[in-house]
């Protein structure tokens, strides 16, 4: 069972997924999280030989010897689920909901259960990132569905217990608010200025020079001057466009280089820390507009926001980032596979 | 030095407070968190004895014997400083910002060391609350604060090393983005309704009754429809009152009594949680306002936000509030002092 509700005072929907938790009482027993990075590969459910603890697979890609290179398969616990229906209800006086449809995948990187992502070749990174627009495109084809976030949890601070690398692609039968405010605020620019905000932030950034962590022909990763918290990291292409299921594969190429760039900085740099990554996207129906530009945010998760942060929104960030990427800019990185500098 | 960043894609002010940070190249280094809790108290500088280790006393209450009850101190490392110029200025092109004028001071609740809120005596807590009142409306003298915000911080998954308890009171130069969106949002209802939204939501909730924590003549304490997180708890005014600092000294008594009862149930029933408890307050000049209502929401940390979340800003709830309002209404709450039910 999943289900949405809305709350009034902030025009929210709140995704219910009491699939994916312990019962009430269970909280009171909880042990600190914990991790199967030491655990036998043999209980991993995304290791080799053991494909059956999965659901059944939605997409995968096979080598020449019929080995599988990644998978995609439902998440086991789903926050959303294709079965229910977005109709909005009424449950009582006031309480508005709607089943909590949409869907949830998860994409298994590799079959290696130890190969940190910056550490694969280029060209499995580039199969990732194929594989995510591909599932991307197919769950739009579901008209219910409004927004697709793709997404990577890394480490225990980041929320993540499985420690075989892998993203996840959740299907959103609502556009989520934050979301809804980064469109208005770059139409309401792009209304003003006629520019796309994002190309202009980009452009002020290499100008600038100071926060800049690295650089290609087709993308540029910076820490913006506003960042929310230490070491965020954007990633954003230097053609505009506004979804990432539009990047040509060529363009996925380059994208992979430039990822493994910046993960190992920050891998090496801050000694493997735990990060969130996302990959913020337009709405369905936006993805030609001119407003908009998609782009990748990584949040390292090396502070905690506490009672401020939750009671206001607003972030304090004990880094400047031009400060971080001084220091991520002396990091050297060594690798085998990856040509952008 | 301290300071605001403005962020375009969201309209939201950052503070950066380097002063609060270990260096960047200490990340490297960085432990896990610890917590003081086990150390002597001879190091604790919320100690009595011990206060040379803190700023110079702002607010303190003293018994007949001479000793403190309770004392306010600013921050040693402060997120916003009385010091800086609230003044816009502009760091080259489009790069907006602002000194981080505000303040940022600590209440330490007792001389207690190991005494959690709800342990203490109604008395206490309702000096506390006096305390946090006297407090803000001082602040608010300064014609450059906006807001005010007071919240509390308990055990390390909310933020906090410093055990011994305390709260934190920070105001702030512009009005934070998030409770700009609930006074925006809450003044629509007020427009379209006549209705006070605050006031609606706790009636509904009275109503229906199954996500009710407790209740007495002044004060509904209750686990919202739409919670944002397992066990989110709201305690909401039984009298239309835009703004904590009008509250007359026996409605803090009740407040006390209604709080020690909400935060004895978290403690028992989930063996003691970190939570972040923040009072939701007007800016500055709506304190006579109708159409908002101030409160307390209290979110204990069970779960971690991840990728999903910090994208889309749309929370994943794995527990029903009507889930949790039931399992802690089994749990009996044993006190010396309140009189709340």
């Amino acid at each position: 069972m999943s289900l949405l509700r809305f709350d009034e005072t902030t025009s929210d929907w709140v995704v219910f997924a009491p699939s994916r938790q312990l019962r009430p009482h269970d909280w009171r027993d909880r042990a600190a999280p914990t991790s199967d990075a030491g655990q036998p590969q043999a209980k991993c459910p995304f290791c080799p030989g053991n494909e059956a603890f999965t659901p059944p697979e939605i997409h995968g890609v096979r080598g020449a010897d019929g080995r599988w290179k990644l998978r995609v398969v439902p998440n086991k616990f789903p926050a959303l689920r294709i079965e229910e229906d977005p109709r909005r209800e009424q449950e009582g006086d006031g309480f508005h909901y709607m089943g909590g449809c949409g869907a949830h995948e998860v994409l298994i990187e590799s079959p290696d259960h130890n190969l940190f992502l910056p550490q694969q070749p280029t060209e499995q990174v580039q199969l990732i990132l194929r594989s995510l627009q591909s599932r991307y495109q197919d769950l739009m084809r579901d008209r219910r569905f409004q927004t697709v976030v793709i997404f990577k949890n890394h480490g225990l601070e980041a929320g993540t217990s499985l420690a075989h690398p892998h993203w996840q692609i959740i299907a959103t039968p609502v556009v989520p608010r934050l979301l809804r405010l980064k469109y208005f605020e770059a139409s309401e620019y792009f209304d003003r200025t006629g520019q796309c905000l994002y190309c202009v932030i980009r452009e002020r950034e290499l100008a600038a020079g100071k926060r800049v962590l690295a650089v290609n022909d087709d993308y540029a990763a910076f820490m913006p001057y506003a960042s929310h918290a230490p070491f965020e990291t954007w990633i954003v292409p230097r053609h505009h466009n506004s979804s990432f299921t539009h990047v040509p594969s060529e363009r996925l190429r380059t994208l992979a280089q430039l990822l493994k760039v910046v993960l190992l900085k920050l891998y090496t740099g801050l000694d493997n820390p735990s990060f969130n990554l996302t990959i913020d996207d337009v709405p369905r129906g936006d993805e030609d507009k001119e407003y908009f530009l998609w782009h990748i945010r990584i949040l390292p998760r090396l502070t905690t926001p506490a009672g401020f942060e939750l009671g206001s929104g607003m972030a304090i960030n004990t880094v400047l980032p031009e400060d971080a990427a001084a220091f991520l800019s002396e990091v050297a990185v060594v690798q085998n596979h990856a040509t952008a500098s």
